[in-house]
């Protein structure tokens, strides 16, 4: 990989190391519910609000796949943008996300493969409290679309 | 955390080492479109058929979120179990999986924290023709629920 600040002008499907991309998006119940549609996830500290509540989250948080979910539109959307997967993620889940919490997930680029369409990211998300609920990196690859 | 084989009966809410739970479910059409409405990630290769067809992946691929949310679903339904959330998740996405795919996702106690409710788990899901799709590791904490 290139380090920073070097040119990556060979390698037109990804942006230069320090490029920088956010989305923000407030979570909602209805995420709650879709996440269990796709996986079968019925997590009581999902629904059962008293549980939910005694336990040491005090109240229904929303699963961490629908908080994380926001860096792949960031990626997929932004940058390095249409086409790309993640290949490796390395996340820790710091804080809880709760229905109604506005999040914002940021990307980073510090690293992009010399001739493969690859770069390593710096992936976090904060709360709009300031907390950050989601940090680590991940390797994206981006497939060209034609 | 105790190495295998140890006793983990002090830590009531944590299964043994070398336990072992998995799911398997069909990915569909459909979880890209759940996905894309809990996320905003609208990538072509989840919808332009023609774009995908023509790209490295040879068709249509789920989001990689759809795929590792299977194993949000072990966690939280079967091992360790309800109230069980994911701290840290370690994840490489080795293959791609199509609507229509099956996939099993494999959860396997590798560590238990000596006196907190956190255990290291490996993770694989694998698609029904045998290739892993989904391998690495994560640390998951569960919520006492009374």
């Amino acid at each position: 990989m290139t380090s920073h600040g070097q040119s990556n002008s060979g390698n037109p499907l990804m942006p230069p190391v320090g490029a920088i991309a956010r989305r923000t998006r407030t979570a909602r119940h209805e995420d709650i519910r879709l996440f269990t549609e796709m996986t079968g996830d019925r997590n009581p500290l999902h629904y059962d609000e008293e549980a939910a509540a005694r336990s040491r989250f005090g109240g229904i948080i929303v699963q961490g796949g629908v908080t994380s979910g926001l860096l792949n539109a960031v990626v997929a959307e932004d940058l390095p943008g249409p086409g790309s997967v993640f290949l490796r993620v390395g996340w820790n889940f710091l804080a809880p996300v709760r229905p109604g919490d506005e999040i914002t997930a940021e990307v980073e680029v510090l690293e992009v493969h010399e001739s493969k369409p690859v770069a390593r990211l710096r992936t976090t998300i904060i709360r709009s409290d300031g907390t950050v609920v989601l940090d680590g990196d991940a390797h994206v690859y981006r497939a060209e679309l034609t």
